[in-house]
């Protein structure tokens, strides 16, 4: 990695002057997942560009981009295919009064693609699409509880947001928890809700921040499609963050357990703003009859972008690829970290990476860690699943890798 | 108006060929407000393009539009200066790993343009906005309860939503309800809520689907702003429907009276999905509390796209241009039906007109008037509040009069 700029001092930073006028005409200067002051020292705010895996803050140095968006990117920024059919419905129209064609032909591409799904409905924020199901689950069944894995994201609504600040009680009062993979509490679970279950809510893998991934074991998963076969609830997965990534199909298809519903969003149109449930047959009435909607769930444009990540990301095994490039990232830094005495754990599917740190209980070696990787060009993330793209080649993740390298030897020299 | 082909058979359409295959993957063929299940006969579900004040559907009839997508189209469809705008933003990135510093300057653009805002936050749905002016409220004040108007509309998420389908009892535990423009009853409501008052929540004007549009009285906007003050709770408007229609500083500045937040969407980027919270400098310490965020709320695109709309909305003074377009549509619509004995009542902002037919209980009047205009080139809505554009000239209000001229003459031939 070379060419990268020593860092500007704090206060001559094109980012510095813009969280300035942020501080005023944002509360806090900036919120919610998209916060820079939640990351590592001299994490940029702002970006200005981005291209492939590269994105350029706007101080206009270039980063191996690990975060993909926090997931929307699944193909490389601003890929050219899915651009320009996103370009080519914009010169008809986007949000008009009613959907375009490429509605129908996108609910199609989902029928076609995931095997559990007979009918598609779209949206804009992932939090539309747990939502949607969930209303969806109530209205089908009569009932009210809904089981979630305790410490799961399923969106920042009130029902599901992971804080309590403006929320009140009865937002979740019909939330019911149990351990993900941990067969015996989800049947505890169901048990409490007794007759009341409407669905049993559950992320395609455990992704929950700070803490190890861990994907769903067969049995949790078969346990979880059969409780729900008998309470006559829906299984839900929250595809939200993993979809497309793991299998185009749905993440838990090799699993052999297909759910009743599913919600998608972020990879879906490779970053233009669209969600999706998609659902079987015996939801299909219900379905009908819930009422969600929003100004922009028809946007054309986005569903143009859609279908084009769909389909490539079926022909060309997206799912195959950036797991190979996963690999290769996770080889190198257990190479990198054994090579610095630096003891790490490494979880999660490789697509969706997590690097931790040993005795690291306050994420400090995480935050040197990134720091100095992000100062030599590459955008780690300390305690979130990183994200892989189609973009990344065998050479982007060997320099991100030599970019890893001056952060294990930040590491080493922290001691302890 | 010439040139609209005869009607196709219902069989022969791409429209019906489109619903037939729309019936086999979407719930019910459509869903929410778009599901053109609940207009009168004729009108196309499914759209191709759109230019101006002009809209055509998939069999290539073209229409004067008067729903604007049902708002979001406040300067005419694919504006150029928009368009081009957004296209810019485009080539540079979107989604990126944080927002880009037109985040920045349309909060800034807020700020200046609104008088009772001091900061902006942005989102992707009305709804979004809505719920995260409540969550701030409700941190603020630490208390619970919100004061909606019987029958507005603010959404469609579990706890707003005009649907039962789907909903508990407990995501409307804490809405306490007054009548609109009703001054006693608002003061029923804040006792009954006794200490416990977060906010009063109300649409800009009162725009409940099929009955008259009634205007804010003065009197019923300082008696809220008075009786927030006095409760130490937020005076909420909710912008979203008639912001930057009425007037660009937001709808009550006329009378006097400032909210402490606004929710915003819609028209605010011209039809890219947006949605902006306004708030004061009391709010903004708990706004900078809460945890609100969505994957592809800081999107580039959208942003640079509604910086050019807030400017074009100022400096063109649209809210009196498309007032003045409304109020020849009301004039001639009045003509009209005096003129085919046809009584009927315009109500509303000429922004955002609403007419409806005497003594048409089941709007059996509205739906032939609307099929028969729609068949000579007009899109016009029975029962909802339409929307007018900067798009709309003075010849496009008169083409538009010629169809509805033969849609008084079928209601006429009604008798009635």
């Amino acid at each position: 990695m070379t060419g990268h700029p020593a860092p500007l001092s704090e206060t001559q930073t094109a980012d510095a002057g813009l969280r300035a006028r942020a501080q005023r005409v944002v509360p806090g200067g900036m919120w919610g997942h998209l916060n820079a002051a939640r990351l590592p020292e001299g994490y940029p705010q702002f970006f200005a560009s981005a291209e492939g895996c590269r994105v350029r803050d706007v101080d206009g140095r270039e980063y191996i981009d690990f975060m993909c968006s926090w997931g929307p990117i699944l193909l490389g920024h601003r890929h050219p295919e899915v651009e320009a059919a996103a370009m080519a419905q914009a010169a008809r129209g986007d949000c008009l009064n009613g959907p375009g064609e490429v509605m129908v032909e996108l609910a199609e591409d989902f029928v076609a693609l995931v095997p559990h799904a007979d009918w598609a409905m779209f949206q804009k924020n992932g939090s539309d699409a747990t939502t949607s199901c969930v209303t969806i689950a109530r209205a089908h069944t009569g009932r009210r509880k809904v089981l979630v894995a305790r410490g799961s994201y399923h969106g920042a609504l009130p029902w599901c947001s992971p804080s309590v600040v403006g929320i009140t009680s009865e937002d979740r009062a019909h939330l019911l928890h149990f351990e993900y993979n941990d067969v015996e509490s989800l049947r505890a679970a169901v048990d409490q809700a007794g007759q009341d279950v409407a669905a049993v809510l559950v992320t395609a893998f455990r992704h929950d921040m700070g803490r190890d991934l861990e994907l769903p074991t067969r049995e949790f998963a078969q346990a979880a499609r059969a409780a729900c076969v008998r309470a006559g609830a829906a299984l839900i997965i929250d595809e939200v963050r993993a979809g497309l990534r793991l299998d185009v199909r749905g993440s838990w298809e090799a699993l052999g357990v297909r759910p009743d519903l599913s919600a998608w969003s972020k990879a879906i149109a490779n970053g233009h703003a669209l969600a999706a449930v998609t659902g079987n047959d015996q939801f299909r009435e219900a379905a009908s009859r819930v009422f969600v909607t929003g100004s922009f769930w028809c946007g054309a444009v986005a569903m143009a972008a859609a279908r084009a990540t769909l389909r490539i990301a079926r022909e060309t095994d997206v799912p195959g690829h950036i797991r190979a490039m996963g690999l290769r990232l996770r080889e190198g830094l257990a190479l990198l970290a054994n090579r610095n005495g630096v003891a790490i754990r490494q979880s999660g599917p490789p697509q969706m990476p997590l690097m931790l740190f040993d005795a690291d209980p306050e994420a400090r070696k995480g935050r040197v860690f990134c720091s100095t990787a992000l100062r030599h060009g590459a955008f780690f993330h300390p305690q979130h699943n990183m994200f892989l793209s189609a973009a990344h080649r065998s050479a982007d993740i060997d320099e991100a890798l030599e970019a890893a390298s001056h952060g294990f030897r930040a590491v080493r020299e922290l001691g302890g």
